[in-house]
């Protein structure tokens, strides 16, 4: 990595995961980081923890990162602008047309704020959580505006690069009906789903399988932080919610009569669609094309998994992808593996001659 | 696993996935198993493979096993009836209050017909892709009706227990609304959340998590197989449904003005029992609660996680579950580990001091 252009100081509002993240991942790159919070038992855990040193006066921050709660992050990052009128400011909220929208209202001092969002995060919350690495690899948008000018967004742009992570420039109104789309819909949609199991009979759960499990696994996640990223995107999830109720209802509608004319096409034809959306995803998970999988049949006992990828490491095989999955009540489990196409013949084959049982 | 107490031969007639597994099972358990295909290169290779035999005149089974797709399956299994007078027919359709209805307008001897359900499965379909042990711990449902005694049915028990599956027994009624909610409504869900992403933007795409991953991964399966699935169980399909769609309503109104009275706390309401609808669900992906996970951070490259499921092997410990997560664009990966909770601090630390860089 080259050189940081951060000059710092960095000053950091609210030390909860993803704050304390960013003031390890800075203090890694050896630039000064300020930490505030207000919550002094918060602030004490993220100080001992190693992300910054507290506030004291005179404090000149270059940049300044607010990484508070979407519901008060307009109203934190707007006393940030009065208080330090030398510096940038970002925020890190998973929405962006609100906080600028009550900026606005709010008369700030916007030529020297841009908002962003990176998108990493864990189940886990709090300073304890935060982890230097946390943004390596991942997303990070910033939000461009007409007020700020691009030299000044320069600073966010260097601690994105510093931190890691990967820009991606996008309007408000971009990213906000990207997330909708790419993440509070499908929290809707798993919620929902888990929804409907809360009265179901045990022996109904007990035939679950492995779609089940990936289709309700989010909702299993944080309904505080939920109901404010909802709440602040409210627009655009509704808008894909709305989309996504017009195709139920056909859905609805086709199986009403599966046996009448046309149904059962629309049924295929939305089933297809899905196949379609399914493979634009980009990365290993979505475009299964490219990787062939096979399954192996692996005994539940500590080291079995170990043994069988290291195996695929001697023969030189990468695993590109890997998903295991227990069989209910027993002791054996089922390891899916991904590799390249080409790989898939021989792996099978050595495994096999390894004493691996291979399930397809 | 005790003496089987089948005497066979079975017939087991549709040579593809499942029956060629049956077949395998079967005769991995050294009982007799003739094979009857619609398509004689089917046929042959299944026969080729070691699933069973032809068919020839005098055949006497005991027991025949109907494997073909679910709208022929009343059909084929009354053909069967008819055909062999001496023997106990089941099927395996993924539904079964429809079959049984048909048998019973078709005026077929349902005294010798238990209709039952193998919950197992693998994306690639094909004899070639069957596998003696693909009912192994996977709940096998047997509905009961009035028309068959107890005794009879036990031969299909029997069959179950020798191909290592977990009975459960079920009314038809039971059975199809249970499926219509673990399998077949979690499978339209995914299918339509896939579907939004059709028309998607790229760099919208670009901001995908894991989450959207997980919800989005059934919608990937074969429509032609689902088509039919979801037109056989259409009546239950369409009332989890219709349920599902009032919830979704609920929650798109609540989003129209979130900051009208109660609207918030109906958003947070519905997260919630999303909370407890997952946390419902039995085994080990279900109730992360059981176990702890920790991230460890992983180089692309081939034998990495080999080497750490090795470490993790040789310090005792025995893995729960593992998820690879793919960060776009860069060479690194993160391993999330389920274990014990007792395991988590010693496990830490443990492969920290074996170089191992821990992401939380």
């Amino acid at each position: 990595m080259a050189e940081s252009r951060l000059v710092g100081p960095v000053r950091i509002v609210g030390v909860g995961l993803l704050g304390t993240s960013v003031g390890l991942g800075l203090r890694d790159r050896k630039i000064e980081t300020i930490l505030a919070d207000a919550s002094p038992t918060n602030l004490r855990i993220a100080i001992d923890y190693g992300a910054g040193r507290a506030a004291k006066p005179g404090d000149l921050p270059q940049l300044i990162v607010v990484c508070v709660p979407p519901d008060v992050t307009a109203e934190i990052v707007a006393r940030e602008l009065e208080a330090y009128p030398g510096a940038i400011v970002t925020d890190v909220a998973s929405v962006k047309l609100a906080p600028l929208a009550e900026l606005r209202e709010r008369g700030a001092d916007i030529s020297r704020y841009i908002g962003s969002h990176p998108l990493a995060g864990r189940e886990k919350g709090g300073p304890l959580s935060g982890r230097a690495d946390l943004f390596i690899g991942r997303p990070w948008v910033v939000a461009a505006h007409d007020a700020i000018s691009y030299q000044q967004a320069g600073a966010i742009d260097d601690l994105i690069l510093d931190l890691g992570a990967i820009l991606v420039e996008m309007t408000p109104e971009e990213h906000d009906l990207g997330v909708a789309l790419v993440s509070h819909v499908p929290q809707v949609i798993s919620t929902l789903m888990a929804r409907r199991l809360t009265g179901a009979a045990h022996s109904s759960l007990n035939l679950a399988g492995q779609g089940l499990r990936d289709v309700t696994r989010v909702a299993a996640s944080d309904p505080d932080l939920w109901v404010q990223i909802l709440g602040a995107n409210a627009g655009p999830v509704r808008d894909v919610l709305l989309a996504y109720r017009d195709d139920l209802d056909r859905f609805i509608d086709a199986l009403e009569d599966p046996d009448a004319p046309g149904a059962q096409r629309q049924v295929a034809e939305e089933l297809a669609g899905g196949n379609v959306g399914v493979a634009r995803l980009p990365g290993k998970h979505g475009q299964d094309r490219r990787f062939s999988s096979m399954i192996v049949m692996v005994n539940d006992q500590p080291g079995q998994i170990a043994r069988l990828l290291n195996d695929i490491g001697e023969l030189g095989v990468n695993l590109e992808d890997l998903r295991l999955e227990h069989s209910p009540g027993a002791q054996i489990g089922l390891a899916e593996i991904s590799v390249l196409p080409g790989a898939v013949t021989r792996l099978t084959e050595e495994l096999a001659a390894r004493g691996w049982r291979i399930a397809g």
